[in-house]
């Protein structure tokens, strides 16, 4: 097998929300940091698949051996930009015992009843867990604020909090991902379509995203300012740019791997002797 | 590609607990109703993947849908059997999104203050989605019966609880397969050695698991009792052969793919104009 063609510089720099960041300016077609074509990036993929399957897996064993190290993927995006195929296509590499999965859906009535952070804090991922968010605390400021749902005051207070809920997350060993899959609104068009011109793709599509498309530039306006509140250095954006499927996932899987790298992972040592244990099992 | 060797008979069949099963007479390194060696084992695997994808998918779709269907998994066995092996090997080719994994572990003392199945209960898939549980309410059958931790008038109540919770499971569109991954002692021993002379392996080890072994025979005689009193036309058992790790796993994603294709999915038809949205799609 041919040698994958790497990235040439990392996406959690190249991809990252800084200062001066303009949503605008991101190219959803471009490829940042990656000289590689759709061959290419499907061969990464696959060829990356067994470390980050590894690196899961010694994040879970450290977490059974008193670590308190985790990670928390954040996957916000307009509808069609490719959630689901991230979860698919890149978590599903990893073992699904180490993977704590939450889509959340319009919040139930018990949940309306508390504060906003009170669902997502239930779902945070355990010690040596991989939690992966499909939507999450930040749709109550992005779609809260497209449609006026919190008012200003309501809304500077919700950044704060989330600002507040990250940090204790990470000072408790949580590192935290957070990603935008940025598709243009051609791209949106032409995959609503594709999905209505597939009868086994039917069941996908909701007359509500049509609605919510309408407002694709307040949505605009909300994910920059979210990003502009909420991008810190705990836990920092990466706007992934996503019209090319294949690129969005090796970059969201590049931004694990270096993640989960960063932890220093490695086996626990055997809390008991091995050699006596050894001949225990090997005389019972 | 080579066509994959597939079984000769159903595993539904050959592996199922009936009248007059005895586990004594399973021999742990057969393979039955497949003639196929270790490598076309392997092929078959891993080109069934994308049908128990593909299924697991349509379920999902029926789901959103209305559709009450669902399929539980339940995954018994002694320590290194494998259970591990089939979550990530046989359920991880199905999409994370649509799979509902519990390892149920030693009941908190919350949970010890309910009934055992309050926490079953609880883990039960919705409908639509694939749930897989790695241990289950059979343990307080089981480990409970082996150190006599629930007297026999509390076995027998336990068992009929059981049928009864399955049955009622089972009315409400849940299609219930129940695996035990079934080595032999002497395999178990080979693989605690294995675990101990791997270091990458020692936080897999538990001092517990040896003690445990200790009480085999107990064990098998606490599954045989557990197979007649609960192997039910609508929730059977299945003694799955396990010393041959490929073996198991291809038997268990037979078990599903056939449970899967008794469920005569189809993709659900939209329940809107499809050519009126197309139009308002382009427009938009």
């Amino acid at each position: 097998m041919a040698v994958a063609v790497e990235f040439a510089s990392s996406p959690a720099e190249v991809l990252r929300v800084g200062p001066g960041f303009s949503l605008a300016s991101v190219d959803p077609k471009s490829t940042p940091g990656y000289a590689g074509a759709k061959a290419d990036g499907r061969a990464l993929l696959e060829a990356q698949d067994a470390r980050l399957a590894e690196l899961q897996e010694k994040l879970f064993a450290e977490g059974k051996f008193g670590s308190g190290k985790r990670l928390l993927l954040i996957l916000q995006a307009m509808d069609t930009a490719g959630k689901g195929g991230i979860v698919s296509h890149v978590v599903g590499a990893m073992d699904p015992q180490g993977v704590q999965l939450t889509a959340f859906k319009a919040p139930t009535d018990e949940e309306k009843s508390h504060d906003f952070l009170w669902r997502i804090e239930k779902q945070t991922p355990a010690a040596g867990m991989v939690g992966v968010f499909d939507r999450s605390h930040y749709e109550d400021v992005l779609i809260h604020r497209v449609h006026a749902w919190a008012d200003a005051k309501e809304l500077e207070r919700r950044y704060a909090a989330i600002n507040d809920f990250e940090a204790r997350l990470a000072e408790q060993g949580t590192t935290i991902v957070k990603v935008m899959l940025n598709i243009s609104k051609d791209e949106q068009k032409k995959r609503l379509i594709a999905r209505l011109d597939d009868p086994s793709k039917h069941w996908k599509y909701s007359r509500g995203d049509l609605a919510e498309r309408a407002y694709w530039d307040d949505y605009m306006d909300a994910y920059s300012t979210a990003f502009e509140k909420t991008s810190t250095d705990i836990a920092p954006w990466h706007v992934v740019p996503a019209n090319k499927k294949w690129y969005a996932r090796i970059a969201v899987q590049q931004l694990l791997l270096d993640a989960l790298k960063g932890l220093k992972l490695d086996w626990p040592k055997a809390d008991f002797d091995v050699a006596a244990e050894r001949a225990l099992v090997v005389n019972s």
